[in-house]
């Protein structure tokens, strides 16, 4: 037989620990604000929503974490997951270069959530939390956590934006498959959801303050936040500590170019934080929508992480708590901000940021469908697109980008892009104009 | 870390031969009859639509083939596949058994059905064809068919059963995604088609003769059949010889029960030819719907494959050609007949068959999908349905099943069980007497 394709870890090379990158982070740590006081935020802030562990680890500098024994038993229901070297796809593209994926769409609900998804559910039921609110776009989150839920026992609320509840049921379907409760946000169950009843398809920002609402108002009951928190980027980063482990097996040695898209950052900083913690020399690319073009186009700045302001202030790159991106098919990433840790290595230049609109993206996917076999989800094939860039400048470099799920849920989105009906929304300078206005009086960081 | 719960192979264990359990079957050799002259087929009876390749294949009484090079390095997208231990299940069950399953769902279009539409692809381009017409119902078929075009260069037209057309658009588009053309079976394109206006949902055995008349039309073109030939279930043995090289890894050797479902046969017979071969002295269950069980109350007789009588005759038990099932989820199973090798060991007593009504089975796939995670298809929930029937009887046996696919395209079935609206159509005795009264003139087999 030729050469290798996929590159497999046994189980128990699932990694041990998590790697924290906050202590190698450059610049001054900015700390998240109290939305009540305006100064740096305490466990008060946190306490009426998360359990300890999860508080603890969001602040820790500690610089890894051992994973439960129970984590790491969960995990075995999926991971380690293939690295794949990617020859149709180099051949496809008649390139110099060598290209290599990490492939998390094998998980149960078909993304890279479920790493965080576990040990978040995990963490709540050592505290005797028994149920978990929390929103969700386009589904990958929700069902990611319904399927927590259902390995540890716990109850799952699940508040869906409301377009996406019509668009896609079958990710409902899936949650109530699992044993979650679902919910179309805004809904008329809490206070947040009846004050946007003028809004009714819906938005990430009110489903969040949905969720929150019940889990402050019921003791038995905590939130879960798929994203941009701390402690949700170091639960993503046993992609990027097997991905090193599988390039060495592949005798490839470090990348040159790593690329991922950034929706809130979790499936990028999981991938690419254990290569900086490893010293990687290499080019970082981030990918996201030109339709919500959060890291190339916005303000560096403190910002709240939902709608209505519930949330604590965090310092990062972001279009306003009150931006509606466009309903671009990549859901995943149509978020205001993006995690604070990403934003920092982007603010000091070790990350490139780049975006790409909708149709050239999807062009993208296709073709690697037609090489590779598996069909992207529309997030990932924002990396796809970067990587057919770096992979057409004639050199022979070694390109590692991450796969984080399929699409098979995301196939009405491929049928308007083959029958040329997709649009090409682009953020705008009003768009821009609009987003610094709408930032709450907090400082804008040099 | 405690036990393992996922058994890996290597690239290299990939099978380098197929299975062909021909020359092992009990009784008497039953050849296909031609439609044409009810004597013995020949290769005029196939060559306009096969290439002499596969039609080798099919008549090979060679206990094994070897299996291309090019074929290898295709599996290599997804294969080998996992064999899991099914703890967590054991567990929900407090059973003594142990259950383990093989998992097919990880191939790119979701199910086992790549294994044969890859090495089908590869010989009908090497013999210097430029296109390939099948039928497809849910679309398992239909994709796996596409993807595989995809592989090898060729063009793919795929006649879709009409119901499912309407409502599995996603299916459609993953085809069109592969680059096949996908029409609604009964079309305009063919006789058989305008012929059928006045049946515009359509049926499996209309989209066949469909595809059969575009392939024997046109020179360029052959046509594919996802399952029931000899050559289609040789194609699925890798997954029984890499299942009995994951059990040897498991340290639990040869399995008490082996249990499958059945539509066609043929991941039924993937899955079990290999442990036949292999002398395994167990108990082996065929789990089919009770809307259309063809190996529990169908008649053993010589039938076509497809409504309108243009296939060979084959030795099967059938519930007559021209029985429509009534529309139950389990799409890959609504077929009047069944594989000519499988129905084989059935008549000689060496397979039990056992049927399902559609409720039941839904409950062990959702008792599934909260304690191993993944979401089966409702074809193999019939198989999980029999093993926790298997698992329930208090004795410490070892068990495997194949599960053949996963649901992400199943999800509406999922969601009518979940609300309760899900129905149990059964075949009633008036089914058999109309089944027995449209034979064709052929030979009962005693």
């Amino acid at each position: 037989m030729s050469e290798p394709t996929k590159f497999l870890l046994p189980e128990d090379a699932i990694p041990t620990h998590w790697v924290n990158l906050a202590p190698d982070l450059p610049g001054e740590p900015l700390p998240p604000l109290s939305p009540r006081t305006g100064e740096p935020a305490g466990p008060d802030d946190l306490t009426p929503i998360f359990p300890m562990g999860l508080i603890a680890q969001e602040v820790s500098q500690e610089p890894e974490i051992a994973i439960p024994d129970l984590v790491r038993e969960a995990y075995k229901l999926w991971r380690p997951t293939p690295l794949y070297r990617a020859r149709r796809l180099e051949q496809a593209l008649g390139t110099k270069a060598r290209i290599f994926y990490k492939y998390e769409g094998g998980s149960p609900a078909g993304s890279h959530k479920p790493n965080t998804a576990v040990p978040q559910a995990y963490e709540n039921a050592q505290a005797g939390i028994a149920k978990l609110a929390t929103e969700t776009g386009a589904g990958q989150w929700g069902s990611s956590l319904a399927f927590a839920c259902s390995l540890f026992g716990l109850e799952c609320e699940v508040f869906m934006v409301g377009s996406s509840y019509d668009q896609k049921p079958y990710r409902r379907s899936m949650m109530e498959t699992w044993g979650a409760s679902v919910h179309r946000s805004p809904s008329e169950r809490t206070q947040a959801g009846r004050s946007q009843a003028a809004h009714p398809t819906g938005s990430l920002g009110i489903a969040i303050s949905e969720a929150v609402e019940v889990a402050a108002g019921d003791p038995a009951c905590n939130y879960a936040l798929g994203s941009v928190l701390n402690h949700v980027l170091l639960h993503q980063t046993v992609i990027g500590q097997e991905a090193i482990a599988q390039l060495e097996l592949a005798g490839a040695g470090m990348p040159d170019v790593i690329v991922g898209c950034v929706g809130g950052g979790s499936n990028f900083g999981g991938l690419v934080f254990p290569f900086l913690r490893a010293g990687a020399d290499c080019r970082i690319v981030a990918a996201e929508p030109a339709a919500c073009p959060t890291l190339t186009r916005g303000v560096y700045s403190y910002d709240y992480g939902d709608t209505v302001g519930m949330t604590p202030l965090m310092p990062m790159y972001t279009l306003g708590h009150d931006f509606v991106p466009p309903p671009v098919h990549a859901g995943g990433l149509r978020y205001h901000g993006d995690a604070p840790m990403v934003c920092a290595l982007v603010k000091a230049g070790r990350v490139e940021a780049r975006s790409y609109r909708q149709n050239e993206t999807f062009e993208a996917a296709v073709k690697f469908a037609r090489s590779e076999g598996i069909i992207p989800a529309p997030e990932p094939a924002h990396a796809i697109r970067a990587v057919i860039e770096e992979a057409s400048d004639g050199e022979a470099k070694t390109i590692l980008f991450g796969l984080c799920g399929h699409g098979h849920f995301d196939l009405a989105a491929y049928d308007a892009y083959l029958a040329g009906s997709l649009e090409d929304p682009e953020f705008s300078e009003s768009d821009l104009e609009a987003a610094l206005a709408g930032l709450p009086d907090a400082p804008v960081i040099a």
